[in-house]
């Protein structure tokens, strides 16, 4: 599993990745404001793997996961954080708790590029499956978030077999991505799927129960 | 329908509601930092009203889905932002891009409160509901952020029914929150749920798709 190593914090003033705003407006005649974050959109694939009935999912470190759980044990970790330097977490808890399952997903930064090429985009890179891009079907799309980002998110559908795996997967390691591709076989998934000690994205759970009620009637029968 | 005018931008440095930290650490031997924001954990609530076999969910105007859209339109707004000033946004969209359809949710950030104190704090501030602790089905938990956040939300499901509506809801004006109580006829749900061009949270649609798998079938024949 993981090994997370030299773990130190510090407050971010400013990010490449964090772009924060301020919006000031008038609501129905009341002044305010609001704090919010520029983000791209996403795409989200759920890939199913006909050859061996399993769902393919991704598992990866998330350090705000783990921080939000390093906070519920510890919360004296975000208090009287120095803005100048990092203070180093002594103790900290296993990267376990920072590793959560997810649909393989990626950001929609090519303008050239469809949501559906840049969908198949990430399930090459991520899961290693080279999948048509007239094979995926549009499931829907939402916001991903209301209060701080409000992007939008268009999750997929893929069916792939063992044939169309041309890779690894894993992401792109050039880009510090560590990707573990999980196979969540078909008969488990709705267990797995509401088994709330696995750190899991609602996108699993919707996408699984949406296969259930979708896909699954039209399976050929074992 | 909302009237949203005067909007302004900027770039925001320092903000009581987003907290930007840097994670520092080695993660299998290669050094990685990751920006990511503390938010607190919230609860959702999925409400039925039996009386009128609606779903009861909330309607508001979002700055971060309002700007998500302007941006698609008008990519320049976020570009050669001046640190200092606002910057107005002339001829702005109709508010209406930036209003979400809901579940009734808030934030957990009363430490002596269970989550189930808290769920039905908010339904009743939201939406008028007075709905007892022990009504409360806890359908389950995810993650609602695994990049930027990573806090947790916990889902629960809630019958009501008119006689336990006391109050009108609508959030705490005084707060700022301006929310508009709707129902959704059950027969529509599903139609609703789908329909992308009302902007929703992936946390309808799932609930919806749960209720229909889990309460529908043992709803009382009409």
């Amino acid at each position: 599993m993981e090994a997370i190593e030299e773990l130190a914090l510090k407050p971010c003033t400013s990010s490449l990745y964090l772009r924060p705003f301020r919006l000031c407006y008038r609501q129905n005649g009341t002044k305010k404001f609001w704090d919010f974050m520029r983000t791209h959109d996403s795409v989200s694939i759920l890939i199913f793997n006909t050859s061996r009935q399993c769902f393919v999912v991704v598992k990866q470190f998330r350090p705000a996961v783990y921080m939000c759980e390093v906070e519920r044990q510890h919360p004296e970790v975000f208090q009287n954080q120095d803005k100048e330097s990092f203070s180093r977490l002594e103790e900290p808890l296993p990267a376990l708790v920072g590793v959560t399952y997810e649909l393989c997903a990626g950001i929609v930064d090519k303008p050239d590029l469809s949501l559906e090429e840049i969908a198949c985009g990430e399930v090459l890179e991520e899961c290693g499956y080279r999948v048509p891009v007239t094979d995926l079907r549009r499931i829907t799309s939402y916001r991903s978030g209301v209060g701080v980002t409000g992007s939008r998110q268009t999750l997929f559908y893929a069916e792939v077999t063992d044939q169309m795996r041309t890779g690894e997967g894993g992401g792109q390691p050039e880009e510090g991505e560590l990707i573990e591709v999980v196979e969540i076989p078909l008969e488990d998934s709705m267990k797995f799927a509401y088994d709330e000690t696995l750190p899991k994205t609602m996108g699993v759970i919707f996408s699984f129960m949406w296969f259930q009620n979708n896909i699954a009637p039209k399976l050929p029968k074992k």
